[in-house]
């Protein structure tokens, strides 16, 4: 077995990865500056044109009143949150079990907004219009994330979605849409962005996941809920002096790749398909919704690490970094289909999966 | 009397200022990144080289154990406060009436954290020892802003520095320093920032007043300290993916402005000597302790934004593009001294002032 690491080492090294836009490095921002006039002047505490015309320009495309640039996701739907909670007056929520706010944010909902959360659904499952409408407690705000990141990036059909949201709206619950990869779905739905938010009364998007920027997100809704996004904004300490860095890059990256979703879904059923024809080997969801899914392997991990990296090794080829343990005979990896992919020549790419599929079936 | 921004728009036509680096703009960003290797890896989370290693150069330069960047001070601040309250399970600190906290931040303080700050001494003083002293309640911490942007960029003498913190040591409460313009007030005390910080708990620094890069901060102190504010960052939102474009941007004008100084500090003195030479000018403090003062004015605000813009005109030297109105008869603005200043030819400057004294003169 490899030492802790050795995988990601490994995979440090490849001059192909099956995901993602290329490397996280310094040039992904030289490139979106490159064009941009060293004059143009900066934003100032949330004025000025790069802040304001690109805060517009999301409205529009999410088809929402209003916007505001956040430096993160995580601080953008606390806030969305709270104020859905503080027009209600009451602090109580609902999302899914693996949700972000629940796993990943080390409690800031809880500890700052003092807001309870309902967990909706097994944590293995998508919340479904029986869960809502089985709830018995009030509530003031639903959270929904499309896709659900945690189980694969699973989608709810649209109907259901239209269902849920009727169903909130009748019963006075505001509904909250997580679009970390919001753009990455509309391929799967035939639907453009607006069409699928007018359905909830606030959507966040990330501009560092399908698009590729360097971090920073969106908050869009009607403008009284926007007017108030700002005041909370700066009360978390996100009302940076300027975010332009974060902006330019986000504005640069969604006009050459926002075309791409289409492309990234096709390459990612596609990529399903080949992990699927490796024994031992399935991809969750089977067929994806977006451009990602799960990769599980039914054997250790660390018999895994040791596979993947002899095809690293051997292919120039990187799967994945990390590994992750879900039983003694059970890993998985996730994998977002990115510009990385139509990178790898095709015959390595085919030795690669040859390689896979050939270690495994040896295991046995 | 002009209207609204019209002293605004005669400043940013003007290629000369009294105050600053020089434009906010996007070159500030490019002229950073100038140098930096594109294959340099981003950081990720709160990890990675780039962040670390500045981190760990910023811990030693302040003389603390750890140090953590944030994206901003607001924020870097507001957690430094809830630990030391949260450690002594008491949510009550001090500050002055016009400390950031409580008048720039939207209350964030008080309605993310619940903490009551006590207000020390009058809006139109600093802090001194009696205030302290005089303190009846039991307080988790006191912030000290040095210097006191607000009236002038004041500051303590080094003595009453040394008071107080004992004095709130031997009392048990922390002791915080907002060092947003720390760099720029060691050639008054004449000590380094180590000895300084050593008389505080809590340090936060930031990178865009004197060191002119574009946004962050970053807190320091001990190790303990410094691994609750990380766990804070992310709950407030602040945690971001990637943080380069400010860590960069801040190591690189923190080289080139660190050792400026003493210089600004010295320009400030002499150019405090130009205002007060006018009829009905005086400055804030009288003498300079720092790169920055307030010109306060005893004319009516419109009269003055009208004298100000035929300056601008005339000179092409902008001296401000804000006059706060203190009174019906009296205005004032602030001035902090960069590298712009330098660039002013001197006939020019001479000429500025001139017409600054006849025209004022002229009112009379």
């Amino acid at each position: 077995m490899p030492e802790e690491n050795q995988l990601l080492e490994a995979f440090k090294q490849t001059q192909y990865q099956l995901a993602g836009h290329g490397r996280r490095n310094v040039q992904v921002l030289k490139d979106a500056f490159a064009a941009i006039d060293g004059q143009e002047a900066s934003d100032i505490y949330g004025k000025g044109e790069i802040i304001e015309d690109f805060e517009a320009q999301m409205a529009a495309y999410l088809g929402k009143e209003d916007a505001v640039f956040f430096p993160s996701g995580t601080m953008a739907q606390q806030i969305a949150l709270r104020i859905w909670c503080d027009r209600k007056g009451l602090r109580k929520v609902a999302y899914h079990p693996l949700c972000h706010l629940e796993i990943h944010e080390e409690d800031g909902l809880k500890v700052l907004h003092q807001i309870e959360p309902l967990l909706l659904a097994e944590k293995d499952r998508l919340i479904d219009l029986d869960d809502v409408r089985n709830i018995r407690e009030e509530l003031s705000c639903l959270l929904l994330e499309l896709p659900q990141r945690e189980i694969g990036g699973q989608l709810p059909d649209y109907q259901t979605l239209e269902d849920i949201s009727k169903h909130c709206r009748e019963r006075g619950i505001k509904l909250h849409l997580d679009g970390a990869r919001l753009f990455e779905v509309l391929p799967y739905y035939r639907r453009s962005a607006a069409e699928i938010c007018q359905l909830f009364d606030s959507v966040y998007v990330s501009f560092y996941k399908g698009i590729g920027g360097i971090a920073g997100a969106i908050l869009a809704g009607d403008s009284d809920f926007i007017k108030e996004a700002v005041v909370w904004k700066r009360r978390h300490g996100g009302d940076l002096i300027s975010l332009y860095p974060y902006i330019i890059s986000a504005r640069h990256y969604f006009g050459d790749r926002i075309g791409k979703m289409q492309k990234y879904y096709e390459e990612a059923k596609e990529l399903a398909v080949r992990f699927q024809q490796c024994y031992a080997v399935s991809t969750l969801p089977e067929v994806p919704v977006s451009n990602m899914f799960h990769v599980q392997i039914e054997f250790p991990k660390g018999v895994v690490e040791d596979v993947l990296a002899a095809i690293y090794l051997d292919t120039d080829i990187g799967f994945t970094g990390n590994l992750r343990e879900v039983s003694d005979t059970r890993c998985s990896f996730e994998v977002s289909l990115g510009d990385a992919y139509e990178r790898i020549p095709g015959d390595r790419l085919d030795k690669a999966f040859e390689m896979l599929c050939a270690k495994l079936l040896a295991l046995v």
